[in-house]
Formats: structure tokens, C-alpha cells, sequence
């Protein structure tokens, strides 16, 4: 189909800038020395995780034990779900685990959560794995990094009958807050070090720590060294955005994802242009705007070209309308109602959730569908 | 299935307090003298449609066409689709009217428009029916009212070989920044004069104008007269919510969707409870915000009363992480790892349309699943 005959609002997806943003990761891994664990919770997409993790027994990470199912009903064999779980969704994992090749790995940070899930593994007659999460600054979750809670957590693990202690994990999510890439790389250093330090505690006191996982796109990108760390998670770099942009993670034409929308109405008065891309379809989410406030709810962009007209981004939205100001009355002529225009997304993870599916473009046609994995 | 049992997160229904709502606004347009069209764009449910709208001759509001082919396919006949249209969604639009019994009714404000869509119905060996918007004050879309755009737009119709007019809306959306029941009665009296207004004028030229349309459950609920105006829409006052709450047009125990989520981390140092529902779970919109800055991403309730928890709310929010600040340490052993919560959202409809599904909970128990429409 032709994009001009299509129905918007709706997601297109740009194969080739991802297969670049995919290149570009895996070099940067091999540089680092690490295995790269794409975080898949952006894209939701089998098609997307074959293009990403093309070998299926290389390890992948999900937000949702969905997207867990999707994956491992595709063939995908190493899974880590990287927020902690709670016990009632361990009976789902275990049917992951039975029904497929995949090894699904859990994560904890208390001793509550390790004797509840043990509790609810000996009822399933299921056994779990799990990294122990350790907080490296951003106060969100996990415990102290190489602390005795550490070693109490792994303590619980080993302890109980049906679960085991397989590595740890570190993600420096502030890493976001910043964009002078010294910062980040004193972060990611701080992430590191978190990951590295814990491992090594809990091996000289006899554990297993098999896994030491650290990541965020910006801190992978920017670590000055991984050692002691054995695999790097990162996902916003398969997409990219304008949240990213705005951090000088990436470059407008790296950006894979787009909103297509439609010119739906002229306001003369109120010099603006309404599409039919609102809250919904762009999402309510300004992550880009603390270092764009430009940025607004994303940038509008030629169809064809893809290049930002004159500094038009959408500046207001309702559920089902986007308001874009315009300089000047000449841009009615230059977008006449029923013209189309994309719309680069100020935080993808955000608008991509709103579509059941993503349109591969090529060459201004939809050339294939994409199924997301959306929900929980 | 119990509560207890259940994975999290997930969205909840109370279909008693959904009742409640739906007899209140059903009184309320009754009072005024106007036939009730409620937006079904906040549920997006053919089940709460059948609730809502039992008589399925009787109109309905929705966003998307996609929603239209729902309750179409679902039996409901008086369909308006109250976006301005886009000339490629019209084949969907005919589709709709040609395998169902449905009249769905298009929105214009522009002479462009109409032009387009004549060529668009010739093509397809449709008609459509419009509606023209009149803009009230919000100045998204919508030509003046009484005004001589208006009139163009009509004779856009008239002279159109596949269209017809069929009336006139207006949609206060600006009602939402108000809480002041005197100053949203005066904004009230601005629909619908603009509306009726409108009508009269395009009566006197000839014009036909069966429908007479105004609406936003703000206004609807605070108008002092419908004079003039056939018939009413409004939407979230089925669930409302806390933005809703907090511009005093609902009580707390009226909302009629909750969002329920697992704790599953306590940080003792940052004082705060990590629950499963985080961004897309809850949405990042703080609609509520402007007038209680303390609902941030909504309270968090008791389970089993939905009493919100001593002044309890979610403060930040991840992608699938939420944090709870807690004043104090008892927090955490009222609330222990595994225990779950139930969070009144702040948008409702921004936070519904992360959901395939509403469960519909009974005394504890999820009783049925009734399916959402999501996307276009």
C-alpha cells in the first residue's frame, strides 16, 4: 500500500536506519568486549527481535513476562525479564519455561520476594533463576551495591529449595538525566563498578555469579571500559527518539520510527494545523523537552524526506488532535487538508505502545506488518 | 478469578458504579430536554456501549473508526464520529455502512474537506452525512459560529453531488481548565449558543440541521439551559476520574476503574514502594495536576474498600515501574512485598488504552473480561 492511501494514524518503521542502529550496537559491544542483551521492551515485536538477535540462543531482555512468551514461542532461548517479579507471575513464567526451549531468568532485590517466590515454585514444582539487582544511584530498585543486603539476598536464594542465584544487574536509568558525555561516562563507570563489585563480593563468598549485567543505551555507549561486567543491556538505540536526540545519543537520521498522520483541519485564526495524531497516537510523554523544550510532542517531518518542516513540531494534543503552530500562512498551502505528514516521536517506548502493529516503509509503501506485543 | 491471584498490572471495572454514572447522565440530559449521545472514545468497549446505550437505535459519540466498526458490527445504528475526517478514512467509513445497519456521521469544518470527500464518495459509490463543528472558544477546530465560514462549508455541502448536512456540533474542551461550576455554566451558554446559533442561521439560508449537537460532561453537567440544541455529548463521566475529581465534577467513589498493581520492592533508604504499574501502565498524563498537584500519577487505594491510602500516590513513574513515596517505615508492613494496591488513575481515558481488556470485579473477584478497541 501506498502510504498516501493510508488510513492514520499509524506507526511506520524504517528497517534499514534499525538495521544500522543494530550494527552500530553490536560494534560498540565488541569494542566493550561484552555480549549485548538487547532490551526489547521498546520495539515488542518478534520481527524485530529476529533482526536484533538474529542467532536465538543469544540472550535478549524483556520488560513483561508477554513479551517473554512472544520471544520464546518464536524460538528465542535466553530471556531476562529486568524488573522484579512478583509471585503471582511466576506460575506464567513456568508455563514459559514448560511450554518452550526458553531459559527465563528473573530478577529480585529482597529476601521477602526470594521466600515468597520459593514458597510459590515449591507449589508449581518449578524451578526459577534469578539476578540479584543492585541499586547504582538511580534509587529506583535494587540493593546497595557489594553490601551485606547483597549477600543476604543471595544468602535467601541459596537457601531456598527451587530457585538459584545466577548473577546480578545494574541500570543507571539517571543516565537520562544527563548529556555531557563525561557525565555519562563517569556513570557509567559508577554502573559498572556497581555490577563488577557486587559480583566479586558474592564469588569470593562462595556464590555462583555467572551473569554481571549492566546497561542503558547512554552509559553503553559512553563506558569508557565493561571490565569485570559480561553483558550490556540497551534498547532505545534500535529505535532511537527525539528524548534521545535531545541527550545527543543519536542523530535525527538514525531515528527508525515515525507517526504518519493526516492534515485534518486548517486554523487560520489560531495560525495552526490539526492532525490526527494526538495524545494517543504521539503519547503524553516530553522526556525530550528538559533539554528541547522545542521538541514539544515531536517534530513534524516531510513524508518523503523526512526532514523537519521549518521548526514545526506538535504543540498541543487531545485525545484524538494534534495542534501544530505555524510561522506563517503559507504553511496552509504547503499542507493542505489531506496532506500527510511524519511525525518523529519524543519518546518511542511511549508511542509505540499505542499501536497494535508497525508498517514497514519502503520507498513511500507499506511493505510488510509487524505485529507488537503489547499489554502484560 | 480472585483479585489475590491475579497478575498485575491490570484494569478494573466496577460496572455498579459505571451504572450509577450512566443513570445520573442519563437524569441530568432528561432535565434538560436533550437526547443523550454519550463518547464512547474513554471506554472503547462494545460491552459498556450495551451498558451505556441499551438501545441500540439510540446515538452514540466515538473518536476512531475503528471504535464506529465496533458497535456498528455490534448492532448500535446512530454512530457520529466527532473528529474531522480525513479523505483516506472514508472507504473505512463506507465499509462500516455497507455491512452494517449503522449511520455513521462525519465531522467538517472546511469547504477542502468537503471537497475532497465528494471526490472521495464519487470514487467509492458512496454517501456520507456531515455534521459542521463550530468552534466554541476552544480553538482547535471548528469554524465560527454563525459565522459566513459556516455557511461556505454548507453550500461546500449542499453543492457536493454524495454529501449531505446534517447538523451542527460544538465541543467545549477548554470546560476542562475550569472548576468554578458558575464560570463552566457560563461556558455552557457558549456552546450551546454557538451551536444554536449556528443552527438558526443555517435555517434561515435553507439549509437543513436536524442535529444540533454540544457537549463535554463539564458543560453538560453545568448548563443552565439546552435551548436550541438536540442533543448532549459526554464521554468520561462513565468512569470519571481523578482530573475529573479534582475539578469537583465527581466523587471519589464514583470512579469506576482502577488500576491493580503489585508491590514489588520496598527502598527503605528513598522511603518508597515500588508497585508493577508504571508508565504505560497508569499513562504519563497528570491532567489533574493543574488543580491537585498531589495526585501526581493517582492514589494508590486499598484493595478491598478503595479507600486511598493516607494521602498515598504514585510519584514517578518508569515503564513499568512506579514509585510510591511513604512517609514512614510501617509502610512497609502495611503494605509487604507481594501485596497489592489499586491505583484511581488520573486520566482515565490515557490510561484505559494501555488495556486490551477491562476486568470486570465483583466483591474480589474478576467476574468477566470485556474486550477494548484500541487504535484505528
Amino acid at each position: 500500500m501506498k502510504l498516501d492511501d493510508a488510513e492514520t494514524p499509524r506507526l511506520l518503521l524504517d528497517t534499514e536506519r534499525l538495521q544500522q542502529n543494530i550494527d552500530m550496537m553490536a560494534a560498540r559491544c565488541a569494542d566493550l568486549g561484552v555480549t549485548l542483551r538487547p532490551h526489547l521492551k521498546t520495539p515488542k515485536s518478534l520481527k524485530v527481535a529476529e533482526q536484533a538477535v538474529p542467532d536465538k540462543a543469544s540472550p535478549l531482555t524483556v520488560s513483561t513476562l508477554k513479551e517473554a512468551e512472544a520471544f520464546a514461542a518464536g524460538g528465542h532461548t535466553n530471556i531476562l525479564c529486568a524488573a522484579a517479579t512478583a509471585p503471582t507471575k511466576l506460575a506464567h513464567a513456568d508455563r514459559i519455561q514448560c511450554t518452550t526451549n526458553a531459559w527465563v531468568i528473573l530478577v529480585t532485590d529482597s529476601v521477602a520476594l526470594v521466600e515468597a517466590a520459593d514458597a510459590k515454585a515449591g507449589e508449581l514444582g518449578a524451578s526459577f533463576d534469578f539476578l540479584i539487582e543492585v541499586d547504582c544511584g538511580e534509587h529506583r530498585s535494587g540493593v546497595k551495591p557489594a553490601s551485606e543486603e547483597l549477600l543476604q539476598v543471595a544468602e535467601a536464594l541459596k537457601a531456598a529449595s527451587h530457585l538459584r542465584l545466577v548473577g546480578v544487574m545494574s541500570h543507571a536509568g539517571h543516565s537520562y538525566a544527563l548529556d555531557d558525555p563525561e557525565q555519562i561516562a563517569d556513570l557509567a563507570e559508577v554502573e559498572r563498578a556497581a555490577a563488577a563489585d557486587s559480583a566479586s563480593m558474592l564469588r569470593e563468598a562462595g556464590y555462583d555469579c555467572e551473569i554481571v549485567s549492566i546497561g542503558s543505551t547512554p552509559t553503553v555507549l559512553h563506558a569508557r571500559h565493561l571490565e569485570g561486567v559480561t553483558e550490556a543491556r540497551a534498547g532505545v538505540y534500535l529505535f532511537w527518539d527525539l528524548a534521545q536526540y535531545s541527550r545527543k545519543m543519536c542523530r535525527l537520521d538514525d531515528i527508525a520510527v515515525t507517526v504518519l498522520a493526516t492534515v485534518i483541519g486548517h486554523n487560520r485564526e489560531g495560525k495552526s494545523i490539526i492532525i490526527d495524531a494526538g495524545a494517543l497516537a504521539l503519547s503524553k510523554d516530553i522526556s525530550a523537552n528538559t533539554f528541547a523544550p522545542h521538541v514539544q510532542y515531536g517534530f513534524v517531518c516531510d513524508v518523503d524526506t523526512l526532514e523537519q518542516f521549518d521548526g514545526l513540531s506538535v504543540s498541543e494534543v487531545h485525545q484524538e488532535h494534534g495542534t501544530v503552530f505555524v510561522p506563517d500562512e503559507s504553511w496552509f498551502d504547503r499542507l493542505p487538508i489531506g496532506s500527510q505528514v511524519r511525525v518523529l516521536p519524543n519518546h518511542t517506548c511511549m508511542t509505540c505502545a499505542a499501536y497494535d502493529a508497525y508498517d514497514v516503509v519502503q520507498g513511500g509503501e507499506i511493505v510488510e506488518t509487524w505485529p507488537r506485543v503489547n499489554g502484560w
